[in-house]
């Protein structure tokens, strides 16, 4: 009899940001006199710089004419971009990745999710907590999470590892103690700057964890989605950048927030060429030439035209213009630190990453919060809850938006403090 | 330890087509002087229709302008697009398939692969021999396939069912009799018109697997991603014009022929909203649901302006151009199977399908002609023992090429044909 993946059925509820949405349109179509401002799902408000939109509408008017057409490219992307990806991103910044370490792809949570099909069963995967929802659900559609938690009602699975992140740890967890009765975790997924805490790890927390994968053999799984929005120079923007980390690290980069390619979709993964394991019978295998054949297998890269697009983010005007992009959020992210501070409350993030993670006024939990901005206050957030137990208590602001209104959002909802202080 | 996904050490050699494009480059290497044609890999050459680069030059001209931006869009697709498909390609053929069961994908290779996700280990699994690869590679990274047959030079898998399709069958295999002691097959691929073969089911071919299917709980995963180049009015496009299909069957389409996207990318899936199977303990599951939640979770969907392009196909307009791109490669077609058939060669396909498949001349094996082909005539094909066993003593010609091309390649090979009779 045909067997389905069951797995499936251990997953919960709906995955987050659907959730929001249906609970935002509800509100609507209740008032749809309300003028809503989301500052929930991190999604970008501003266009496609003007590098990138006339790289394609170039590319366009290449694949229109048969002597510059382009039909399939190269499986792992086009050379000139893989190159643009190694040599900006991290050659620049004095990291050792070559251009056929870069692997081009529809973006990080396809990425996120797809770098699992080179792992096996019974792996013992360590997650945040908070966490970005994609880690967790497709660790549990692969089989690795289990089923939820007895008794447990705040999400968690019985298969998986929760390194919590608090404001006791800066929202940056440590590697578990050596302990000779709990095995070593195999794979980590570490997010810097952090989705959604805002969080942005230091090289010392960052070799704190190469050291303790090459200890143990662990892989860490870096999301660096979010590299870009760093204005510290002392923080590391590539995992690369510490020592060691081409023996244990795999990092996953998207243009999605840094380009405002949310909505045309390219990313891309770095794998060491020299990064091995062993076979259950001793074999060294390269992780590089696993990943190579399940790209060639199951996919064929991003069309050209998005290519090209991609490619123009790394010309000098492209990169002036993300940076005037990146700025206009982190202005966004610094007023609503401010606004939300001045109003008493605890803020973290927003200094390094475009996400500022907000204590719950007292005694309000994260959905309630959540409902009470949206119905009073005409603003969404995303409920810290929806990103793990830990997360309970907290609601992440996006500095995605236009200044004027994440400006008045910011002002409707010390208003609404202020109402709820008064009571 | 870490576990690695030790059934990728299953996989043999390399994926077929950077094996021909090594060969090709060597050969080019040697011979520099050489006019190598291509009719190998089956990517098009002719440039996109008109109407699709107006519709992505436009949609570029949106991504730049912050009121007409375009973030994120639905996971699985915009609704305009998947009525369009529902619309024009079942819809307008009197199919049963609505706009919200068609997933929206970048091309028929990543659906393929990723369609195993949601399937679960220890299905009986059977593909056709000659086979598009990625169904057998995808089958041997979930484990489905085990190791190679021992002593089977053929590459055939060990756990895989192989459905023989021959000059005797049409290269259309039947399902299987029934056989009491044979467990009944749990995911069927089929692929029609069929890639490489050439051939095309006809309805009552379909109607078979379907009753199977239905007899046995089988789902059948239907490749027509060249359905758009079927000219007898006689066979079906869709597996949904077959009754009972909507009961068993998964659709892949893929614009990549029918429009010449092999370097956009975009296609789709079609799951029947009503499709179920039982879980271990008895509980029906939607496979829909499944597949929503699979894709929502691993996937953001392709980027605005390629589904705007997409979407341009079915206007008037694109439909019109593509019907012309496609009698073009067609009439492509018609000129190798004349040259092919009066050299003497026997000749399969290219009536319904842009692949002719071609005997090799007496005594000549697949990469024996191929490397033949190549040396001496210049141009390359594929060889059909690259698509499995029975595909040995046969080689695939591609009639994507233009025109002037086709025409000298067949003077080539047939004079080679001369030189082979001669001796």
């Amino acid at each position: 009899m045909l067997k389905l993946n069951e797995n499936y059925l251990n997953l919960q509820a709906g995955y987050l940001f659907p959730e929001i949405a249906r609970r935002v349109s509800a509100h609507q179509a209740a008032h749809p006199e309300a003028d809503v401002i989301k500052l929930g799902i991190g999604d970008v408000t501003e266009p496609l710089p003007p590098a990138v939109t006339e790289a394609m509408a170039k590319a366009v008017a290449e694949m229109a004419d048969a002597s510059t057409f382009h039909g399939y490219g190269p499986a792992l992307g086009y050379d000139w971009l893989r190159q643009a990806f190694a040599e900006h991103d991290f050659q620049s910044r004095g990291c050792d990745v070559s251009a056929d370490e870069v692997f081009v792809s529809d973006g990080s949570k396809c990425d996120a999710a797809n770098i699992l099909d080179i792992f096996g069963a019974g792996n013992r995967v360590a997650v945040c907590d908070p966490v970005y929802p994609v880690y967790v659900d497709t660790n549990v559609m692969a089989g690795n999470a289990g089923p939820p938690k007895p008794g447990d009602d705040s999400g968690r699975y019985s298969g998986l590892v929760y390194l919590p992140m608090t404001a006791d740890n800066g929202f940056v967890p440590e590697p578990p103690p050596e302990d000779a009765s709990a095995p070593p975790l195999d794979l980590v997924y570490l997010c810097s700057p952090n989705n959604p805490t805002g969080a942005a790890a230091t090289k010392d927390e960052l070799a704190a964890w190469v050291a303790y994968a090459n200890r143990h053999g662990s892989i860490l799984l870096y999301d660096a989605a979010y590299a870009d929005f760093i204005q510290d120079p002392s923080l590391p923007r590539s995992i690369y950048e510490i020592e060691g980390a081409r023996d244990c690290a795999i990092e996953m980069r998207s243009l999605s927030k840094t380009a405002g390619f949310t909505g045309t979709r390219c990313g891309y993964v770095v794998i060491p060429k020299t990064l091995e394991r062993l076979s259950s019978s001793g074999q060294p295998v390269s992780l590089h030439a696993l990943w190579s054949r399940r790209q060639s297998t199951k996919f064929n890269s991003v069309g050209y035209v998005v290519q090209r697009g991609a490619e123009a983010v790394y010309t000098a005007e492209g990169r002036t213009q993300c940076k005037s992009l990146i700025d206009g959020y982190m202005a966004n992210a610094a007023a609503m630190r401010t606004a939300l501070t001045d109003a008493g409350l605890a803020v973290y993030g927003g200094e390094n990453a475009p996400y500022v993670w907000v204590g719950c006024p007292d005694g309000a939990d994260s959905w309630g919060f959540f409902d009470q901005l949206l119905t009073q206050a005409h603003v969404v957030g995303t409920p810290g809850a929806g990103f793990g137990s830990c997360g309970e208590g907290y609601i992440r602001f996006s500095a995605f938006n236009d200044r004027a209104k994440v400006d008045r959002a910011m002002s409707r909802v010390v208003g609404q403090l202020g109402a709820l202080s008064d009571r």
